[in-house]
């Protein structure tokens, strides 16, 4: 049985203490083990202090660029490789294992392009000069500079390719060396990612640790950040772990989002933007079989269209094959691990309290080529209510699988508005509209609760990526419930790992500090 | 006995249960009395919520600049009464008082200001748009939405007016209705304030807790934002309320900073750079009585030059009058409360052990015009080191007072920078150099350590404002020990009382978004 081994201080060590399996989530097979200890984090973060410091320091944003195209053409050469360890570890469609693969490869490659363009400086500037004195000789400017410390990130299971790339994207961009933990059971891509990666970077610029986090962040210091994403009850003991509380340690949170998906009054479902609006919201019950952070889970139609739509989602879900996701014929593959498969069971069962039931009842099925009993299968779920905004289990609790509910509503933006504020804060929401003004009235209310609002209409439906798809040149984050956090979003992402600072002064000497 | 009253859920109450005294810090005289409870706070965030969110909703950031202008004159027009108020109950020498009441009406002019440039819409474009799809036609647009909830302010006692009117004007301006608590102390001034805006606001809008917080943070949801200036203790305390972290409420923070001020090697004390150190040491230890959260507390200074800087500022010390601020040649008042020279009186013991006298022994002073044995009063005290980087009082520890310490260092810009990061975060140091060489290695290593950094030079030394002012214009806050907050710094200040959110769609629907 193959023991994963942690790459910290330098070397890569396999820990000590007990140990725990990772599986095939198709067939329940073991694929690897990894320890749950023993591993020297205070050596960990001293290797990142100063090695992984030291030369982020003598690199230029170009240079970091440099390696971040070269982290992005490591995953490109080992695609089938990554692909068969994302099918076999994290019950993922060749589909879905390259919508993760890949993605982490476009945002290493966005942001080794951007560093090329913020050359060869080591400040970046914060808006134009100004004059704070009598006049133009006394001025500011605002700069960002590196933050002196380590990047802990801790990802989540679903996206174990992506979440690593696109945070380490931004981090070592910025200038600050990272320990990043992949969640432990679908760590097999990580773990590969981090041995192409190693003979690629500096000396501790990039350490993985597997397994549990221990006491990772009992070694945290002033200066140091933490980017998570995961749940909110992990979420919650980060927000309030003596370290991160007692140096006011910069923490970046990505939770949970019950993200939702509006149908205009005004678009018939034959139509370009009607078509969008059904594909999308298939596309993100069985895509990644719903376990994305950015899938709409919440879908709101106009009454007059409440009937055909569910019957149009019905149709198109009743269709997908779902089994073992390494068969080409398979469109949906298991949930992650048998904790997912209870939750969203439980989930399910929440909902069907509260709502009446379109398709797929509580989520039994037969799944295509697994061995019979094994396996963490949920069939897709569609519910409806037409009460959407009184339904709690639907508005409070995010259901991370195949699983959306159609609510039925007259078409007002505003109460669409009011129904993404329902949600108490999502990563995106999305309004399928050629109605410039109830696009507009939507937009204006619906703003303060989302990261990002995507707009689907006709006129961008041949090119639309669709709301599930996180972009590095849009934000990626949400307030209230999804965290609050804010990742990407081009040279936005490089701020997390920045401070801001003012400089007051001479304005001929702020000119030159900043390259002017 | 005037018992004052707070202004919530538009009355003015005075609350029940037991009171607390405000007294002059000279005399100790009681000048009024507030209630520790009593309050109908559920009211309060209702009618903000209700109230105060839908008059702010319909106005532009054109018409909420035209209410911040009207609040700024406001305060002129009672620029004397407040000034009273100041030297009364807070302590304030009248040059402290216009430090703190010019101060606010500044920061609400230049808000006021702002809101005219920002114009006639709702959402404030965040950089330009970019193209996401494969034609232009797919595209991206970021912008800032006002957040739809109260923004709770927590002001400290040492700037009544200035704290709660930069808070506000930022708030406002961005569109949030304002529970504003000040520091019961000294919140003589605060509540005048309020009774001269309360007239010129739309309801809801500010409303005013004079007394303790009691259960103010308990209602707090989704969309609420806390703005706290004060202690890191409270701070701590704040970061793990249950309701901010259940919500994920938006905190900032601004806390202790352990400021550092830093003569280049190239300064000569005679110098127009010299003097401009010289006077900004002196004026930072004595205005407001070192009750400053920008003071400096640690100078750092070439060892040739470290006995002339101390005999220089102990020179200028000696001969500054302390006692009775209503006096016209008195100069430094006392501190704002018993409970503050206490605190003062401590750290001054801890910083003894641990350093050498230069000046005012432990602060023991006989304060001019002051009945015997009364007042707050602490006289100034400069302690000096050679081992500055070594001294774990002088480093670890704020000492709200009129203290400084003077460290001997090699005239080394690394040093310098690692002296300044030695505090752990802080709102602001200062340089003072000609060099610019030696100005811009300090500027790179010590940046990611200040929310802003003043460097001091010959050439701008006519109109410096020092570094203990903050500017409507510039950045205030700063990393780790001092909070991690951001307040300020123009368009920046309105960004946490705002959602950023990216909009993704067709490219010219996102240009009528935002009014291009």
């Amino acid at each position: 049985m193959q023991l994963l081994a942690s790459y910290l201080h330098g070397t890569w060590s396999t820990g000590s203490g007990s140990r725990t399996a990772l599986v095939n989530p198709t067939t329940e097979e073991v694929l690897a083990e990894v320890s749950t200890g023993g591993h020297d984090l205070a050596a960990a973060f001293a290797h990142a202090r100063e090695a992984g410091a030291r030369e982020l320091a003598g690199m230029t944003f170009a240079q970091r660029g440099t390696l971040l195209g070269a982290l992005a053409k490591a995953i490109h050469g080992a695609r089938e490789e990554l692909i068969a360890l994302a099918v076999a570890n994290g019950g993922n469609t060749r589909g879905d294992a390259k919508f993760d693969i890949d993605g982490g490869a476009v945002t290493l490659s966005y942001y080794a392009e951007l560093g090329g363009k913020l050359g060869t400086g080591t400040l970046l500037a914060d808006g134009e000069p100004i004059q704070v004195g009598r006049t133009a000789r006394m001025g500011g400017q605002h700069v960002w500079a590196r933050r002196r410390g380590v990047a802990v990130h801790v990802n989540a299971f679903n996206f174990p390719a992506w979440g690593l790339c696109e945070k380490l994207a931004c981090a070592l961009l910025a200038g600050m060396p990272v320990i990043s933990k992949p969640a432990t059971a679908t760590a097999l891509v990580a773990h590969r990612l981090a041995q192409l990666f190693e003979p690629l970077l500096p000396k501790g610029v990039l350490q993985l640790l597997i397994g549990p986090a221990g006491s990772l962040l009992d070694h945290l210091r002033a200066g140091d950040v933490v980017a998570f994403t995961g749940g909110s009850s992990t979420a919650r003991t980060l927000r309030t772990h003596p370290k991160i509380v007692e140096h006011g340690v910069r923490l970046n949170i990505e939770a949970d989002s019950l993200n939702a998906a509006i149908l205009g009054p005004d678009v018939d479902l034959g139509s370009e933007a009607g078509a969008l609006f059904l594909a999308d919201v298939v596309r993100d019950m069985t895509q990644k079989t719903g376990q994305k952070c950015t899938a709409i889970r919440r879908v709101l139609v106009p009454e007059a269209r409440f009937k055909d739509v569910c019957e149009a989602i019905r149709e198109r879900v009743a269709t997908i094959a779902i089994g073992d996701p390494s068969r080409e014929d398979v469109r949906m593959g298991p949930l992650a691990t048998a904790a997912q498969r209870d939750d969203v069971r439980a989930g399910i069962a929440r909902l069907a309290a509260a709502t009446e039931a379109v398709h797929g009842g509580t989520g039994d099925i037969t799944p295509v080529g697994v061995p019979a009993g094994k396996g963490f299968f949920v069939g897709p779920v569609v519910r409806s209510t037409t009460s959407p905004m009184d339904c709690a289990p639907l508005n409070d609790h995010e259901v991370f699988g195949p699983v959306s509910t159609v609510g039925a509503y007259s078409g007002d933006a505003g109460f669409a508005a009011a129904f993404v504020a329902r949600g108490d804060g999502c990563l995106v929401s999305s309004a399928y509209s050629d109605d410039r003004d109830w696009v507009a009235s939507f937009v204006g209310a619906a703003a303060p609760w989302a990261g990002r609002l995507y707009l689907g209409s006709s006129k961008m439906a041949s090119q639309s990526p669709g709301p599930g798809t996180v972009l590095p040149s849009l934000l990626h984050g949400g307030p209230g419930r999804a965290g609050g956090g804010e990742e990407l979003g081009g040279e936005r992402g490089l701020h997390f790992y920045m401070q801001r600072c003012a400089l007051e002064g001479d304005a001929s000497v702020l000119k030159s500090l900043v390259g002017g």
